[in-house]
Formats: C-alpha cells, sequence, structure tokens
C-alpha cells in the first residue's frame, strides 16, 4: 500500500533541476521527512549499467534499442526501489522519469508518442509520480550552463533540443494538474523558492504537517 | 531490399540447436552460399554487454525489466546486423529469436503473451524469420545434456522447463507454415539429416539452387 510521495523532476540538461532537487532534499530531511533521492537512468546497480551503454555507446545504437533500455531501467527502478520506498512512506525526488522519454525520444526524436506513452504505463505498472516540477528554460542558457562536457545526449545539437523543449511544454499542458512548469531561467534562489512552495503545498494537503 | 534468408532456431538449452547451427552452417558454406551466424540474447558488443546483465544479475531482477532488456538486445541486433545482411542477399542463422522471449517470458514466467508479441513486434520492426526450426526434447534429457554449469535462466526449475516446452509446442501449432518440429530426442546426425532436408527445401523454393 503505497503512503509516501513520489516526486519527479524534469527538465533539460542544464536547467538546474538536480540542483533544486539536492537543496529541497536537504530542506525536507531538516523538517523531519524521510527522502529518498534517485535519478533514471542508472539510480541502481543494475541501471548503471545500463547508463553506461546508454551514454557511451556510439552512434549507432538505434532508436528502439535506446528506447527498450530505458524502459528496463525504469521497470527495475520502481520494483526494485521507488515502490519499496513509497510504501515505507518515504518521499522519493527522482532526477527524470517517464516525462523524459516522452521529451526526449518522442518529441525529440520523433518516435511515436501513444507507443512510448504505452510502453511507458506498462515500465511503471500504473505507478504515477504525485507531483512532477518541469524546469523549462531557453535551450541557450541550458547549453551555456552545461558547458562542454557533452555526453552523447548532450551532442545531439540545438534543434534537437528545443523539439524537446516544446514537448515538455505540451506535455504540462496535456497534465496541468500532475506537472507545475518553473521558470528555470530566473536565479537559483527564485527556482528553489518556487520549488519549495509547490511541494510544501502537496505535502500540507497529502502528508500533513 | 530483403533478398537473403531469416532462419532461427529455437527450443530448450540442451535441445542441441546450437551444434545442428553450426553443423549446417559448415554445411551451406562448402555449398557455396554466404551464412551469418548470431544470436540472441548478445551477438554485438551492444548485446554483449546486455547478456552479462540477463545471465548474472542477482534474482531480484524483475520480470519487466529482463523483458525490455531482451527487447533492446533484439531491436539493435535486427537493425545492426540481421537486416544489413539479409539485403546483401546472405543467409542468417540465429540462435533464439521472437519465439524464445513467448516461451520464457510468456508460457514460462506467465506474462501476457498479447503483450510480448506486440513488444517484440515494435522491436523487430516486421522482419520475422522465413523458417524457425524448433527442436523439441523432454526437459530430463535436456537437463542432462546440460549438466551442472547452470546459469540463471537455466537454473529455474523443472515446472518451469516444462511450461516452456509446452509453451514452444503450442507456438508451433500456431504458426505451422513458418516453425517446423524437429524431434530432438534422436541421435546427433538423425536431427541433422532433418535439419538439412528443411533447409534445402526452403532454399530450393526461395533462392534456387
Amino acid at each position: 500500500m503505497k503512503k509516501g510521495l513520489f516526486i519527479t523532476f524534469e527538465g533539460a540538461d542544464g536547467s538546474g533541476k538536480t540542483t533544486q532537487l539536492n537543496k529541497i532534499k536537504t530542506f525536507l530531511d531538516e523538517k523531519g521527512y524521510e527522502t529518498v533521492v534517485t535519478r533514471e537512468p542508472g539510480a541502481l546497480d543494475f541501471g548503471k549499467k545500463i547508463r553506461e551503454i546508454l551514454l557511451h555507446y556510439d552512434k549507432n545504437l538505434s532508436d528502439k534499442a535506446e528506447m527498450f533500455l530505458f524502459l528496463a531501467d525504469r521497470a527495475q527502478h520502481i520494483e526494485g526501489l521507488i515502490k519499496p520506498s513509497l510504501e515505507q512512506g518515504k518521499i522519493v525526488l527522482c532526477d527524470r522519469h517517464t516525462d523524459s522519454t516522452i521529451a526526449y525520444q518522442g518529441y525529440g526524436r520523433g518516435q511515436d508518442i501513444n507507443l512510448l506513452t504505452l510502453l511507458n504505463d506498462i515500465a511503471v505498472n500504473n505507478l504515477k509520480p504525485d507531483l512532477t516540477l518541469l524546469y523549462d528554460v531557453s535551450v541557450e542558457t541550458a547549453q551555456k550552463r552545461v558547458g562542454d562536457e557533452k555526453d552523447r545526449m548532450e551532442a545531439s545539437g540545438i534543434e534537437f533540443h528545443k523539439k524537446v523543449r516544446n514537448g515538455y511544454i505540451q506535455l504540462q499542458k496535456d497534465n496541468s494538474e500532475r506537472i507545475k512548469l518553473i521558470d528555470a531561467n530566473n536565479d537559483i534562489e527564485t527556482v528553489y523558492e518556487n520549488t519549495k512552495n509547490i511541494i510544501m503545498d502537496l505535502i500540507n494537503k497529502r502528508l500533513g504537517v
């Protein structure tokens, strides 16, 4: 029986989502909540091997192979970590989840979005986030923040990243109850205040203070 | 444009399918056909990493994660090796393919067979075998042949392997045009004669002698 809260952090590399996730973890820990910080791909030992393949395999990895690897990682992550943590009443803070698949493989690479949605549903076994924070940032700002150390995902070019950004915004419109948009062009402290307010609203509603 | 022939070898570990595949390769090479021997999981560099995870990960790997790993391997195998080889007119001899997924994950582990079939179709992009040889052997004989060196897949117990065997037989009934049953309880030479006859029939019909 699920008792905790499942919160996902989405957005481009360079959007600052990971920084915000870490700040909010510190804040929640100090408030006395039990938190679990995790990410996709590659949270578990299993996922680390997958992540290694995804980030460093040469350019010929087919779109479908990539898609199935993400799904394998996600299925194991849900069963092995997220579900048991939620059953123990913890707050799970997850860096990237199902929306990344739709934004990157769907909107970014042009794979069938209905199919990806179906496959996501299969992988997560109906366990959906209670809240998703979408850190929206201009592609130029994101690229500037990421700098020159680009892995296979980040090296895909400006046009790709624009499609991903627009995809995320569409996802937010289609799921406005679950996904909250945060303007991540702002400075870290402003973004953090927004993050904290949205999360505390949810906690007050769902877990009590 | 596909010009070659795609032949898959299915059956339990210990059914002798790999031995037969290698014998028929030698035979076809001597006849002057260009052959490609491959297998699932783990044919390409990519697949070797996947195979490593599949065979040696601890018991907590979820059924769904396993399923998606097989599919990732298959998608890459199709795009990276099988399809280009067939386009070059080669005869591809593949040790395990889609039917293994249905037999092991579907009939063996009780996962949804319709779903697995759909996922297989997505992974192979409509590229189906021209012929599948199913080496049927009693579970006891298979286990005796495999001996004590059991990996994660083989260590799953007698009941599991009985379900897999029955699943394979059901698949053959449902796809009797494509899948040919060979009694693999027989000695190697008898099985080889059967294998050769079926394959040469197909070659004569499709490629000419």
